[in-house]
């Protein structure tokens, strides 16, 4: 039979990076084109013995169900490593433990925005936030990036000219695609701007503690004193994207409200995890363990970096990240990087068509999305040994 | 500050189960109130197993993103043991795991369902259900429920005087909160009903694994050649709750729009306990598991059944089920039940109000929800001497 789908989600198609991470079989393909964090940097032993310790002592309250905010211990740790870090809290905040980073956007962009409203983003950005933005009927209306950042008066600009604009969806540090980190004065005017015309702020932070160069730049809801911003994180990259275990810090009213979204969308979040999570912030030296994950990003990116480095200057520009996961890269003159990308993929290097995360769907491709974290660094040389055999052939 | 919220969730309020289970803090408090399995069903020492092997083998993999669908092997697992239990299974359906059944219940809404259709239920019916339909800013419209089961004729004239009807919602076998089961010859019914008005049949069958009398009655999905039936159900009564596994079969289109949809919510299930699963139904006697669960309950709601019968027969009415782990009951010639469960809430008896289940929030309640499977059994004799005692009280 024939099936009518929800007005907000008929037009809806798969993330192609999903959909080039399931295509991914072919073990002769290298792929720049994951967003996963490295195997390596998997604290296996540790995870082992955390859930043998749950297991044997709590094990009745870790398999039952939980509170949907989340296991309250670990939302304590969640505020108190926010706090200690990067300055986040205020008397109001609340925090919810979510399944990934992913739900934190989806029920926060769920509960402040209708139908017909327009989320404001940087373009490009994160292809799942774009898609948990449309699946909820919503438009996007993407503020180019220039240089490091967005331009604050393009913001205005584009405020302006939309529908409804109820939210500001920014990644500031290590963005995703981009791994551009957007300057404190910039942060400082957004919040601004923000203010200005009632938007709230949706500041997604995942990469936040990727820092490898450079000096930490304070995030927008370190500077939030009214509950303007509401700040989405995980521990996906510094201990497991496979648990799904993320949070939101947010005003006490907005984090009610989605604690509600989410009794009636999965009840709570896996709990045995949460007992888990609050094990790593507790008896283990998570700080260390990020130095490490840093260490090892570092290294990886300074390769994947050198090899670019020798590809003809004047055919390629890409961004130097200070943290995080990614580089991007578009080609001078190109027209239609989404072109260039399939070439690359027949020559078995799979990287992230630009396409994919544009706010504006018919809008030609920038460029393409580098990963350095999940490829060996025999695979780093060979991939970008392609990449450059492939830019060769287009002249 | 002050906040607006979307149109969709501004009315929403937390579900009153799960406050009652936030405050269920005083230990002195006998709860009939949970939707809890015993945690004796937990299989504690093979999620110890499981869950070592799992980290031995295969913590890459399992700490490390996955496919949106789920984990294949849990997926062939699910098919296949649906297939042989309950029957289901035609050439064109296809599983999705889901964090949970509720998330199931959740999307299926999502995908199939616009701002001001309506979605048909029981009256009354499960809350997370309810409340997820409002959350999509669906209207609810309830057939109530007489003896067994609804009247398909009183289902009929509900869909014809309800707003663009799309979903009938039902959960045959041991409804929640009602304990009922719904006869063989009603669910034919509805599914000819669903098929003359066009509507897919969202079943949601939780317990159906839980039978501790009779005979099994087919599912509706078993009966559908066409795809009408979206099946949801879970491993939280079986095996564990607070995993947050569950899983929806359905016609491979509604299935793939369903993945779409999952992706942008939580990315996928956690992967690890998807591991876990797949062992508990490759290299575990889960019938022999199953057969003991429902040994339990068969034990706790002949006991709660039996303490119910020693009250005044002319004061109470209750359900006796069949399996599952509710009892529905109602007093006769009461106007105000959820008055009656305040009374008992300050006697330290905590059951859940009628009114919780109910479509219409300004409707009456019906009766109340008793739960068996979580109190001991002498919480069950001195809750059910609370009742008893606060009945008598009345007149």
């Amino acid at each position: 039979m024939e099936f009518i789908f929800s007005e907000n989600t008929k037009d809806l198609k798969p993330s192609a990076i999903r959909e080039i991470f399931k295509s991914l079989t072919d073990p002769s393909v290298i792929s720049f084109a994951a967003g996963n964090p490295s195997p390596q940097s998997f604290p296996v032993s540790y995870f082992r013995r955390f859930t043998d310790e749950v297991l044997d002592n709590n094990a009745d309250a870790a398999l039952q169900y939980g509170i949907t905010e989340g296991y309250t211990p670990l939302r304590e740790d969640v505020l108190a490593r926010n706090k200690r870090v990067f300055g986040i809290g205020e008397e109001f905040d609340a925090a919810i433990i979510t399944s990934g980073g992913q739900q934190g956007i989806d029920l926060t962009a769920k509960v402040l925005c209708s139908r017909g409203d327009t989320v404001i983003c940087e373009e490009p950005t994160f292809i799942g936030a774009l898609n948990a933005f449309r699946a909820h009927g919503l438009h996007t209306a993407g503020v180019p990036m220039r240089g490091d950042s967005i331009d604050p008066d393009e913001l205005e600009k584009v405020i302006k000219s939309a529908k409804n604009p109820r939210l500001l969806y920014l990644i500031p540090t290590f963005q995703n695609p981009t791994g551009r980190t957007m300057p404190f004065e910039v942060r400082k005017r957004c919040l601004e701007i923000a203010e200005k015309y009632d938007l709230i702020i949706l500041e997604d932070n995942p990469y936040g503690e990727l820092r490898f160069e450079g000096e930490d730049v304070p995030t927008i809801k370190s500077m939030d004193k009214t509950g303007r911003v509401v700040y989405c994180s995980s521990f996906s990259k510094i201990l497991s994207s496979g648990m799904r275990v993320g949070y939101v810090i947010a005003h006490g009213d907005i984090a009610t409200k989605i604690a509600v979204c989410k009794q009636v969308n999965d009840v709570h979040t896996n709990l045995l995890f949460q007992m888990v999570c609050h094990k790593f912030l507790t008896e283990f030296d998570l700080d260390a363990h990020i130095k490490n994950i840093r260490g090892l990003y570092r290294k990886k990116s300074a390769l994947m970096l050198k090899c670019l480095d020798e590809i003809d200057g004047g055919r390629i520009e890409y961004t130097r990240p200070n943290g995080g996961l990614f580089i991007w890269a578009s080609l001078n003159g190109c027209e239609d990087h989404d072109a260039f990308v399939k070439k690359l993929v027949s020559k078995k290097l799979a990287v992230v068509p630009g396409s994919t995360f544009s706010c504006d769907l018919s809008r030609p491709a920038q460029g393409f999305r580098l990963n350095y974290s999940t490829p060996s660094d025999e695979q780093i040389i060979k991939g970008v040994a392609i990449l450059k055999e492939t830019i060769n052939e287009l002249h």
